[in-house]
This record gives structure tokens, C-alpha cells and sequence, in this order.
């Protein structure tokens, strides 16, 4: 296979995915909407979230261009030292990505804001048809996603054959996504946790209650938090993955190797196992759409599997290196595994934690950070292993050049995300099921279609913390790849400049030490300014739920006609995310380049590592802990324990409520922050070369 | 100064610190107590305490009596290899080093359990009298516990003059430490979290109100806990920094230094501060029992800083090192007042959270959370920067020995933990007086002697955030110095048996990497089986107190003559606390071994690292968060924001529940186990370096 036809390829699968996502656009759009209110609703959320999403972008393009012009003056170097054309590339490839990225979003919440009405009124005729709404609209989501990474890659690589411009885009795509997963993170739990503070817990009206004038906001907030900033946030790592390992390649091949054709090759087979297993998802006779999630995740893995054989066997590829690639696609199987038993509510620890809060929420919240730490274990170790398996298989390749054992890692990342089509679809299946269930509610569309979308929604539930492992892991992967990259850049930069590059980073040189440690405090204040932000918002729209309730008359009995003033909660939510997005991101960027400029390229070596294993720990903790807190509760709204209302619930609420910004706001952005602070490095690397102040 | 002056000097300034202690025991003994039931109470306390130590112990010595017999077969290597006279020597170190350890606890529990009963009559005295009790029955174990840090490794030193046994005696007193630690951590909060749970919460009656059938336990907790253990973890930091000085001191030595005289000299001279310090304690005028606490530990820093100076220039020591000493000090100044800022009430965070609570305890937790994050930033990175600014002030001394290095690095560290002999006098203080409060509420002797107590009480608590802030700094500052004592043994080895040593832990390594990522799951994993052996623990014991409430007639209502069965709660959290204490501990000293075993030295290297990262980042983050949580209920139940039986009241509660085994058990331990965990590197550093899978 030569070059051009694999890029051929590449793009050629990238259209059939877009295509797929237009038939399955056309066919949610098609499906019967009658239902007047649950119009009405649909309305509401869908005019809310392209407001905010609007507004979100507006900030972001303002912020965008401040960076881009940056990085034309000063990167890869200052452009008075250097070859401009080359800092031109990278802007260009810059704000790129950051396109990309920001329509990712706005198809997921254009598709998701129309299926969710209609698999609300597909749920009146059963469960099946509403299944297949909810999952196509995500469908259109993944596809349209891995379809534009794989597009973007393959068309900068070609344009430009140069790997400083692919980690330009992939860093445009990558801050894109860090200050949307931000913003719709803060956004979506603001509203959750205030619409069940006050509802749930305070008045004891039921979820998606229409009299809750939070309830629009909530529904928006899945939307853009969940759909939106998820697809960004899946993007960013297809990207860095394909980024960091062709920046590996690029540099392998000048040797005469075809792994730039691999890599290029070996996404364009995920990306079509993908979209075939998307199109044969169907949900069986037995009803069961948890069953039917997962069986084409795994028809997906098998056609991936296979078709990857086949492909080494006839283009001559190493089998090492797709070796390490079934090693990363076996791994991230397992590590989704884990994630599973810690927050499935038919284990141990879903079960010890409901019954836990029989004695008050204290013990809900003890025995969930506890699990939650337990969880991270299995996880790292796996991540640990498939590092150490790829690169050991790799090495072989040439005991001269360590970067065969490196780019065999991010080969093993690139594996591991291989699937994420069809990840995607699973995951914003999740939000457009859950909003359904709403718009069943505040519709009146009936006890039945309430109890097909309550299972259609606890499905997406399970899934979901599946999928979030997965993505952990593969994340955990490709930032270890990024160091690879880092060093593989920074031997460039120093070759070019004849100065002396960096053999290692050595844990003893203090320097790097210094490097780890303040690397691996900034997850921790990351998150923290996060879940300040939320807690902030939260409790300024705490006080306007309060006044609405108090002020307007006849809202708590539900008097007829009477409605609360949705938008003023909308509001709240929007102004404070957009408040409080900014300046966590940009903490973590501006360490990167204080490290950088005090401690130099070895620094920024221990920086990075120390930022990916805290990074890991905290988001693996954060997401499980999150999610087994919110099964527990559901598991005791199922009947046990006491069941709704019980002391035993009230406990399992407040460690829901904890667990909701763990899971939907720090967590999965810590993936984001880490890919973000290992692409400025990457970027900078010339930079931290030359200019600073006691490197080496 | 001559070597044996030095050990002269040390033996003496031990034997004057024991003089100290002897005088201060006698004297609080020489207290009047005449009040019947304090007297009886009393005893139920030190009876229970001595129960609960005597079991420990006994497990313990069995565990440890295996342990010695594996260090006689196997360690430094194989006693079929090699010179058994080391492996003699070795195991009994350990020994040696575990009974100095478990003799810490047991004096500490002695005047403790004494103090407290003198300390609460002193009360119907005066402040003054009182504070002066608790304080010198704390300086009882503070003076004992270095005096005896100092003498045990002075005379294994002077009967060995061996680094490998220095390191077998530091092993000693961390393993016990650990155990102790774990135990009774897990013993204290099991009973303080049940007593509160059922006795604040459910029932609303007063803490320490003596209908609780878990008050005794308790008290007896807080003696087993945060005396015994207390002890026995800064007997063990102090007793670590001094082995790895010592270990890098001796290996500096043969290029004709006097770095060992040095280690030695400045110990002898913290300790001898420390006394002076403690023996000026005294409270002034204006009766503000924290500005006193204070006050004698800024003495102690001066007569420390002045007398090293004086002692530098006299006996012409590197005055390179002496400054890695003071930045050390310096720095563990600073870590206490950041520490003091995020736990003191009239600072941002702690007023902060406490106006969270009036949202609902998910608002406490999440707020509180995230000021732990955020705490643990300034931390680390006054730890960075004073391990890298000691390292750079020391490495000139001779620029091809990276030793130079490290030892600034362990000085600075021997310099942090100079004034431990005042800080521990400090942090023993807090429980003594916490008890003498119980004591006077049982015992009824008034409200003014109550009013006291208190006071006294909440200037512990202040106190004991600075300290606890203190010891972690040090504790990172030491196992940092550790890893250089790891590299340095691991080359002496190498260099004995003609392979290669180590020039360094290459991050970009695998195996090192693979290291970095278990190693840094293993203090997750270890917080959580703690905690989950306190969740468990809890919860048999609120079975039981409700079994007592409901079967015991005439108890809630409080009849004249009936009393709970205190000794059934002592028991199970005795029972509990003893099953739970091994299996953590265990699990990270078995994984230490395994990946020795698996990756040999390099992936040691690696593990270490992680263990330090993550170990300090869980520590820092759950000492300040629960630090926190105490002091925002104390700052409710002050009267704010409705004061006590508020809904904030109770939000701040279950904070504050939650926060309890996070600084009093698992926050603690954390120094301890990675302490452990390095000198067990350590010392089998020779049986990595030659039996590994794939280490090299």
C-alpha cells in the first residue's frame, strides 16, 4: 500500500462515515412528532442549548484568536529567529482544529435536540423504536466525530507532511475541548445539582418535574454537557492519539518504514468497524438495551480485530506493532470491565454503598471515595501493563532507537480508540434517552412510555461508565505517547539548533523531580477550581429556584397555567459556566510554560509525568466514585433498602449529588487538561530548549 | 569535633532529654486529683487504652518476630550468598527498632492517660494550671520519643558503624509505625464516628455525655490513636531522616568528610532546643493557650537556627549544607502556615465551606473537597522547591557526585524535622486536653472548668493542623533523601558484586514507568482498605450502641444509676481495629516486593516515585479536607449560621464525619506506609538488583 492510497483511504472512509451520519440524520428527522407540549419542551431545550452554545463559542473564538496569534509569533520559535512559514503552518493548523472541534459539538447537539422528542414519542409504541431513535441520533454523533478526526489528520498531514502542524491541529482541537468540557460540564451540573436540591430532596416532587424551574435548564445541560463537550472531549483524544503516533511515524520513516500508511490505515479500519457496527445495532427479542449496546461494541472489536489481521497480513505491515495494537484494544476491553463491577448495581460495590447509607449519608460518601479509590487499581495496573507490553514488543524493532518501544505505545492507544465511533454512539445515546425520559414527564405521554424510557435511560447509565473507563484508559495511553513526542520533538529542535538533546529524564536530577511534583499538584487544583465553579453557580441558582417557588403564586401547587420562569434558571447557568471555564484551563497552560521557562525540557519532562499519574488517579477516582454513587441511588429507588423517600435514599442523594460533578464535571475533563498541558509541551518543546532559567 | 565527640554529644543530649521527661512526669504525677468519678472514668480510659496496646502489641510482635526471621534468611541477600553476619545484624536492627518504637506508644499512653485526669481537675483551678498540665504531659512524649529516636540511632551506629543497619533499625520503627498507625487510627474514629452518628446526630445528646455507651472507647481512642500512634509516626519520620543523612553521610565520609559528625551534631542540636523550648512553655498574661503553643515552638526554631549557625562556624562544617538545613526549616515554617490557612475558622475556606453547609451536607463535602485540592499545592510545592533549592545549594560541593545532591536533600529534611521534639509535645497536648474536656463533662465539674477545657481543646485542634501540615512536609523531604539512599545502596551493592549499578531512572524507561504508575495506586488502595476498615468497624459498633439504648432500661432517659456497657464498645473496636490493621500494610509491602521482583531496580525506582507523588498528594489533600470539615462545625456550632441543631449544624456534621477518618486515619498513615515502603527498598535493594523478571 502506498502512501497516497492509504491517505486515499483514509479519506474515502471518513466520507462513508459522514454518510452514514447524514442516513441516520434524514431517518431520526423523519420519525413522527405530534405531541404538543413535549414540542414545546423540545423547544425550550433546543433553543436554550444553541443559545449557550453560541455564547460559548463566541468566548472561545475571541480566546482562539488571542492563541493563535500567539502561537504564530512564538511557535515552534519566535518568529524573528525562525522559518516563518513554519509558524504560519501551525496557526493555520491551530485554528483548524479548533473548528473541527466546535462543529463536533454543534452537530451532536443539533441531532440530539431532535431525537430526544422523538424517541420521546417513539416510546408510546414501545421500546424498541425508541431505542433505535435514541441510539441512531448518537449514532450521528460518532460518526460525524471520528469522521472529521480522521478527515482533519489525514488532510493536514497531507497538505502539510509536517508533524509539527498535525500536533498544531490536534492542540487546536484539544483546547477547544478542555474549555467546553469545562463550560459544559459547570453548566450541566449547576443545573442538576440545583434542580435536585431543591425538587428532590427539599420538596420532594418527582425528577424532570415540570413545576421545577430548573427542569429546562437540566435538560439543557445534558445536552451540552454530555452530547456537546463529551463529542469535544472524544475528538481531542482520537486526534492527540492519531497525532502523537504519526509524529512517531514521521520520524520512523525517514528510516524507510510504512507506519505513517499504518497509522493512517489502521484509524480508517476503526473508524469503518465502526460504522458498520453502528448500522447493525438492533435491539434483540429480548428487549434488553443494555444487551443490545454492548453487542455491537463488540462485533465492532471483532470486525476490528479481524480486518486489522488481514490488513498487516496483505500490506506486509510489522506484526509487532499490531501486536501492540491488539494489546491496546484488549486492555481498554478490560479496563471497561473493571469500571463495570465498581459501578454496576448488581456488584459488591454499588451494593455495599446502598446499604451503607442506611446509616446516614456520612457513610454513603466514606464508603464511595473508598471504592472509588479501590477502583483506580485495576485500571492503572492495566494501563502500566499495555505500556509495558507494546513498548517491550516494539522495541525489538531497532535496540538503537527508543522511539519503536514509544511509538508502539501510541499504536497501542491508537488500538484502544480505535472503537470510539462506536463509543460515541453509545455515549450520547445516554443524554438523548435521559432527556426523552424527561420530555416523557413534562409531556404526560403516559406511565408505560415513562417506564420504557426509564430503561432505556438506566442503560445508558451502565454503558456510560463503561465507555468512560475506556476513554480513561486510552486517554492514559496516548498522553504517555505524548511524552514520547515531546522527547521526540525536542531531539529534532535540538538537532536543528546543534545543540545537545535529552537521552533521558532522569527521576533524580532535581530538576525533573521539581518537574513531578508540581505536575502532579495541578490535576487536584484543576479539579478543585472546577467543582468551586459548580458549587458557586449552584448555589446562586439555589436562591432563584427559592424565589421563583416563593414569588410566583400557585407554582409549588401546581395550579394550572401557572409555569416558572425556565430562562432565568437558564441563565444563571450559562453566565456562571461561562464565568468560571476559563481560568482553570488556562491555569493549568500557563504552569506548563512557567515550568517550562524556569526548569526547561527536563522540567517539563517530569511535569508531564507527574501531570498524567495524577491526572489518571484523580480522574479514574472522580468518574468511578461518581458513577457507583449514582447507581447506588438509583438501586435504592428500585425498592431496596427502603426505597424513594427512605432515610437510606435521602443519604444516596447527597452522595449523588457529590458524585455528580466527580463524574460529569472533573473527571472527564482531567483527560482533556492532561492532553492539553502534553500538546503545549510538545509545541513549545523548541521554546523550553532555548529560552530558560535553570534547565540544565 | 571528632567523631566520638559527636555520638558523646548525641548519647548525652538523649539522656538530658530523658531527664526532662522523667521531671515532667513526675511533676504532672505530683498533681492533686481527687474527684471520685474523674478518678473512676480515668481509669476506665487508661485500663481500655492499656488493653487495646497489649493486644497490638502482641500481634505485632509476632508479625514482626516473622518478619525478623525473613530479614535473618534473606536480606541484605540470601544468607546462603553472602556474610550472615549482616543478616544478623540486620534483623536485629529491626528488632531493635521496632521495640524503641513500640516503648514510644507505651510512655505516651502512660503519662496521657494520667494527664488527663490531672489536667481536667487542674481546670477547677484556672487555665493557666490546667494548659500547664497537658502541655508537660505532652513534652513528656515528645522529649521521650526523640530522645529515644536519637539514642537508638546513635548507638547502632556507634556498635555498627553500619549504614544497612541503620536502615534495618529505621525499618523497625516504620513497619511498627505503620501497624500502630493503622490500628489505631481505625480504632479511634471507628468509636469517635459511631459515638457522634448515633449520639449527636440521632439522639442530640452532648458530646462526652456519659449516657453514650461509646464515650469511653471513645477517649481510649484518643490516646491509642492520636497519642500511641501519633508517637510512633514521628518517632518514625525523625528516626527515617537521621538513617537516610546518615546512610548518604557515611557513603560521603570516604572521601574524607565530616558530613556523619554533622548528622549528628545538628540532631543532638534539635533535640536540645526542643528541650529548652519545652521547658520555657509557659502560658502569659493574656491567657491564649494557642499564641503559647506557638510562641515555645518560634523559640525552639531560633535557638535552633542561632546554635547550628554558631556550631557550623566552630567546627568548620560545609556551610553549603547548613544552608540546606535552614531552607528545610524554612520551608516547614511556611508548609504549617499554608496548612493553618485552609483548617483555621477565621480564614476563607473554613468560613467558606461552613456557608456551604446551609445548602445541605452535599454542598459541605463538595466545597471541602475542593479546598482540599486546592491545599495541596502550595504544599508540594514548597516541598519542590526545597528539594530542588537544597540539592543545587549542595551538588557544587563536588559537581561528579550526584550524592552531594541528595544529601542537601536529606539534610534539609533533617533540618524540617530538627524541632519534631516540640512539635510532638504540641501534637500530644491536643488529645490530653480533649480528654481532660470529656473528663470534666463526666465527672461534672462545672461549666467554667468546661469553658476551659474547651478552650484548650480548640487550640489543640489549631495546633495540631500546623503540625500535621509540618510532619507531611517533612515526611516528603525525607522519602525524596530515601530515594537518593536507594540509589546509593543499590550501587554499593552493584559495585560489591562487580555488575552495573544505576546512573538513573529514566521516566522514558517502560520498566520505570511501569514502576511510576503502581506506585502510584498503592497509597489509593491503602487509604481505602483503611478507611473501608472503619466504615466496617463503625458499623458494627452503631449496632451495638443501638442495642444498648433500646435493651438497657432507663439509659437514654438517664436514671440515676444506670450506666452503658462502655467495655462491649471498647471491644469490638478492639476486635475491629486489630483484624483490620495488617492487610493494608501488608498489601503495599507485598507490592513492593512484587514489583522489585518483577522490574528489579529500575522499576523500584519508579515505584518509589510514584508512591512519593501520589502518597503526598492523598495525604496533604485528606489531612487538610478533613482539618477543614472539624473546624467548620466547630465554627458553626460557635453560633453561626444558626449554631448548633442547625440544617447547616448538620451538614457540617456529616463533614465532618466523613473528615475524620480521612486526617485521623488514613491522612496520617500515608507518610508511614511510603516510608515503609522506601526503606523496605532499601534494604532489599541487593536481592533486586539480582533476582528480577525483567528489570534488566
Amino acid at each position: 500500500m502506498s502512501n497516497i492510497t492509504a491517505l486515499f483511504f483514509a479519506i474515502l472512509v471518513s466520507l462513508f462515515s459522514f454518510g452514514v451520519a447524514a442516513f441516520f440524520y434524514s431517518w431520526v428527522n423523519s420519525q413522527p412528532s405530534s405531541n404538543k407540549t413535549v414540542h414545546a419542551v423540545g423547544a425550550l431545550i433546543r433553543n436554550g442549548a444553541n443559545t449557550f452554545l453560541r455564547r460559548e463559542y463566541t468566548l472561545l473564538a475571541r480566546f482562539a484568536g488571542v492563541v493563535a496569534v500567539l502561537i504564530l509569533v512564538f511557535l515552534p520559535q519566535p518568529i524573528w529567529h525562525g522559518n516563518y512559514t513554519e509558524n504560519i503552518t501551525m496557526a493555520i493548523a491551530y485554528i483548524f482544529g479548533t473548528v473541527f472541534s466546535a462543529m463536533a459539538g454543534k452537530i451532536g447537539i443539533m441531532v440530539a435536540t431532535i431525537a430526544n422528542m422523538k424517541s420521546a414519542e417513539a416510546a408510546t409504541k414501545g421500546i424498541r423504536p425508541s431505542f433505535l431513535v435514541g441510539f441512531r441520533g448518537g449514532a450521528v454523533m460518532g460518526m460525524s466525530v471520528v469522521g472529521a478526526s480522521l478527515l482533519g489528520v489525514t488532510l493536514v498531514y497531507l497538505i502539510t507532511k509536517n508533524a509539527g502542524a498535525v500536533l498544531g491541529f490536534s492542540f487546536g482541537a484539544s483546547s477547544l475541548a478542555l474549555f467546553a468540557k469545562a463550560g459544559g460540564g459547570i453548566f450541566t451540573k449547576t443545573a442538576d445539582v440545583s434542580a435536585d436540591l431543591v425538587g428532590k430532596v427539599e420538596l420532594g416532587i418527582p425528577e424532570d418535574d415540570p413545576r421545577n424551574p430548573a427542569v429546562i435548564a437540566d435538560n439543557v445541560g445534558d445536552n451540552v454537557g454530555d452530547v456537546a463537550g463529551m463529542g469535544a472531549d472524544l475528538f481531542d483524544s482520537h486526534v492527540a492519539s492519531l497525532a502523537a503516533a504519526l509524529a512517531m511515524a514521521i520520524a520512523l520513516d525517514k528510516g524507510g518504514g510504512n507506519y505513517t500508511i499504518m497509522v493512517f490505515c489502521f484509524g480508517a479500519i476503526g473508524l469503518l468497524a465502526s460504522a458498520i457496527g453502528v448500522l447493525m445495532a438492533r435491539m434483540g427479542k429480548n428487549d434488553d438495551p443494555t444487551r443490545a449496546l454492548n453487542l455491537s461494541t463488540y462485533i465492532t472489536t471483532a470486525i476490528f480485530g479481524v480486518a486489522t489481521t488481514v490488513a498487516t497480513w496483505i500490506f506486509n505491515f510489522e506484526w509487532r506493532i499490531w501486536g501492540a495494537v491488539i494489546v491496546g484494544l484488549l486492555v481498554g476491553t478490560i479496563i471497561g470491565i473493571v469500571s463495570d463491577y465498581f459501578t454496576n448495581d448488581n456488584k459488591n460495590p454499588v451494593r455495599y454503598v446502598a446499604n451503607a447509607s442506611k446509616s446516614g449519608s456520612a457513610f454513603t460518601i466514606l464508603s464511595g471515595v473508598s471504592y472509588g479509590f479501590l477502583s483506580v487499581f485495576p485500571a492503572i495496573v492495566g494501563i502500566a501493563v499495555s505500556a509495558l507490553v507494546s513498548y517491550k514488543l516494539c522495541a525489538p524493532l531497532d535496540p538503537s532507537n527508543p522511539v519503536y518501544g514509544m511509538f508502539g505505545i501510541s499504536m497501542a492507544a491508537v488500538g484502544m480508540l480505535s472503537i470510539v465511533g462506536m463509543i460515541i454512539s453509545n455515549d450520547a445515546y445516554g443524554p438523548i434517552v435521559d432527556n426523552a425520559r424527561g420530555l416523557v414527564e413534562m409531556g404526560n405521554l403516559g406511565d408505560k412510555a415513562l417506564e420504557i424510557t426509564d430503561s432505556l435511560d438506566s442503560a445508558g447509565n451502565t454503558v456510560k461508565a463503561v465507555t468512560k473507563g475506556f476513554a480513561i484508559g486510552a486517554a492514559g495511553l496516548t498522553i504517555i505517547a505524548l511524552l514520547g513526542t515531546f522527547m521526540s520533538e525536542v531531539n529534532v529542535a535540538a538537532a536543528e539548533r546543534g545543540v545537545a538533546g535529552i537521552e533521558n529524564f532522569d527521576i533524580l536530577n532535581p530538576v525533573v523531580f521539581f518537574g513531578l511534583l508540581v505536575g502532579a499538584a495541578v490535576p487536584a487544583v484543576f479539579s478543585a477550581m472546577l467543582m468551586l465553579g459548580v458549587d458557586r453557580n449552584a448555589q446562586r441558582m439555589v436562591v432563584e429556584i427559592h424565589r421563583q417557588f416563593k414569588e410566583i403564586v400557585g407554582l409549588k401547587e401546581g395550579k394550572e397555567g401557572v409555569q416558572p420562569e425556565y430562562d432565568k434558571c437558564i441563565d444563571i447557568a450559562t453566565i456562571g459556566a461561562l464565568r468560571e471555564l476559563i481560568p482553570a484551563g488556562l491555569m493549568a497552560i500557563i504552569a506548563t510554560l512557567l515550568v517550562g521557562f524556569i526548569g526547561g525540557v527536563n522540567a517539563i519532562g517530569g511535569f508531564l509525568t507527574g501531570n498524567i499519574i495524577s491526572g489518571l488517579l484523580l480522574a479514574l477516582f472522580m468518574s468511578n466514585s461518581g458513577g457507583l454513587w449514582d447507581n447506588a441511588k438509583k438501586y435504592i429507588e428500585a425498592g431496596n433498602h427502603g426505597g424513594k423517600g427512605s432515610d437510606a435514599h435521602k443519604a444516596a442523594v447527597v452522595g449523588d449529588t457529590v458524585g455528580d460533578p466527580f463524574k460529569d464535571t472533573a473527571g472527564p475533563s482531567l483527560n482533556t487538561q492532561v492532553t492539553v498541558v502534553s500538546l503545549v509541551s510538545s509545541i513549545s518543546a523548541t521554546l523550553f530548549l532555548t529560552v530558560n532559567l535553570f534547565g540544565k
